[in-house]
């Protein structure tokens, strides 16, 4: 589905400056505020545009409210050698999210496997960024976290789970590495947005209206309807969507003692807040496992390469070039967008000079 | 869709001892033996047909020809406090995998998290049962498994990976434990039999036939044709379901040194032997969370039980009572057979009978 919507392109140092000199202006400490542009730069650089710059509004407006404390001390508030539960002071995600991968990162390097689960924070970014990071130090990350709820449960007419991203990422030797960042959804939600925008109509699969009935116009699932989960329908498998969402929602936030389910503390301003609260803030999920604690990891990564390169001479699909690689996609996108920029909407751009504007920080 | 072909139906107890003795008789140690007979009846209990006592004759073939050890060893050939490296001295599934989930268990046990690879091992029943057993101590247990390949990639027209189930369970505190048990591919292959053995024809997003194209005929998938992976098809988020087998695929195998893919070794007897040999055997994957290296045991127990009646109260979509909760269905035939017992197909009461008749062990 190609988008042809007016687009104005910028490089993603620009975009990086921009964001962290805003987010300093808004009280974030220095070294946050380039944490968290770099989370914000790595969903542009990768194509994940829905999760970069075109968030970053959103957190101007809710850091402005005072809804986002820009000064958080995360804290870890019950841990064992390998887990651990952490406060996160309802910071920004992007700073706490990276400061909470960072110990279940150390957990790991210390005994093999670490496991923390995330309370009182909120959106942190893309999951992906998370589980990159735990390829620099030779682990297998796991990143998840739950959010404003917009899915259905299978048999279901209601919003009552997020989106529930799943990401997790394996090194190659030669090969780039395999790199898995999914929604548990049938489709990320700005798939949605674009049909709307194009008054386009969706495929079956995606979405139920306010009733819960199948529907293809993407204003109903807007106003009032819900998304399906992956596998959509009880034919194909939506229980399996609803069942992973289900998980990422327990060990995000009631592990945690986040706010769970339909409970999920909305981001937008404009979204309605839930009926109740049952935890702090939304939750996050971080696990990492040495690699060295199960295999050499260079046999690992041979094996890897191996992998990926068996996978690549699949027998193709008629119509298509064969199988892609998880992250195939990603890295192409960053490929593009280290030579070429980064092509924002013009919604996105005008979000950006009204910021510009109000705070005399220069976006060119 | 309801199936209509004859049965007969036996006690649960007949079944477990029934299949005790035969593995007993095959050379299987008497604890091993009772060991298999509890992870195959826990299929049949919990009405997942496919990997209970239908499964028997395979595993009296695979032993009476001396392809899977009756009397391994398995030993840790690599491991930290939170990980681990299984060799499963080509074993029984049955009996390494709870090995292996027991070193899991333990180490979560030491240290708040345990992960354990597994290769050179068999097929190792139902992936839910490992789950139950963490959630008897208080852990949050995880249970993955590779097997013969029949699921393509998304773009491709091949056979390359297994149906990759994925386990997890949550205990509540006076309601019953969400369980989680799926299958990676859009639907358990089981049902593509169903479909055969009724003459009818299945949904597209299903499978696809030898060349590629989506199929709604059985025999087109079982004739050279492959599985879709959860998802379906591009337009549906068919790339999560194979995101979804590859980790799988990965943590199983690659990360122990087991045949990945396309490699993985063929259960029944009459299927082709892959090209080569990549690791040892199938793989498996098991982890172990402590709740309480992360949050009280009874505060989190008591968040499940509103999560599911929350869940319970979710509007339902028309022409349905409701969303269900994740291992609502399986408690569900837990209960009916307990009391009724496990009704089974025919064909596989003949393969009860011969085996009866060859070892002189009774059935009934």
């Amino acid at each position: 589905m190609e988008d042809t919507v007016a687009t104005q392109t910028f490089s993603t140092e620009q975009l990086h400056t921009f964001t962290q000199r805003l987010f300093a202006h808004l009280g974030v400490p220095e070294e946050d505020a380039r944490q968290a542009a770099d989370v914000l730069s790595a969903a542009d650089l990768r194509g994940i545009d829905s999760h970069g710059v075109a968030r970053l509004r959103t957190y101007y407006d809710m850091l402005n409210l005072g809804r986002i404390n820009p000064r958080p001390q995360p804290r870890i508030v019950r841990e064992l050698p390998g887990t651990a539960t952490i406060d996160g002071d309802n910071g920004l995600g992007l700073v706490v999210g990276p400061w909470a991968n960072r110990v279940a990162m150390e957990k790991a390097e210390a005994v093999g496997s670490g496991w923390v689960s995330v309370c009182n924070t909120n959106h942190y970014g893309i999951a992906g960024y998370y589980v990159l990071e735990a390829l620099k130090r030779d682990l297998i990350g796991f990143s998840m976290t739950n959010s404003t709820s917009l899915v259905a449960p299978l048999r279901g007419a209601a919003r009552m789970l997020g989106t529930n991203p799943i990401a997790t990422a394996f090194p190659g030797l030669e090969e780039p590495p395999i790199v898995i960042d999914m929604a548990t959804s049938a489709v990320a939600y700005g798939k949605v947005e674009i049909a709307r925008r194009k008054q386009a109509s969706m495929p079956i699969g995606w979405a139920i209206d306010a009733e819960g009935n199948d529907t293809t116009d993407p204003h109903a699932m807007i106003d009032g309807g819900a998304q399906l989960p992956l596998g959509s329908d009880a034919e194909r498998g939506g229980h399996k969507g609803y069942c992973l969402a289900t998980m990422v929602d327990v060990l995000c936030c009631v592990l945690s003692g986040a706010n769970w389910g339909p409970f999920a503390p909305p981001f937008a301003l404009r979204q309605v807040e839930p009926e109740r609260q049952v935890g702090k803030g939304i939750g996050h999920c971080f696990g990492a496992l040495r690699i060295d604690g199960f295999i050499d990891p260079d046999e690992f990564k041979r094996q890897i390469d191996d992998w990926v390169r068996t996978f690549r001479r699949t027998k193709p699909a008629p119509g298509t070039d064969g199988p892609l690689i998880p992250g195939d996609p990603e890295r192409e996108a960053e490929a593009v967008r280290r030579r070429e920029g980064v092509p924002l909407l013009m919604p996105v751009v005008e979000d950006l000079r009204m910021m510009s504007k109000e705070t005399g920080i220069p976006l060119d």
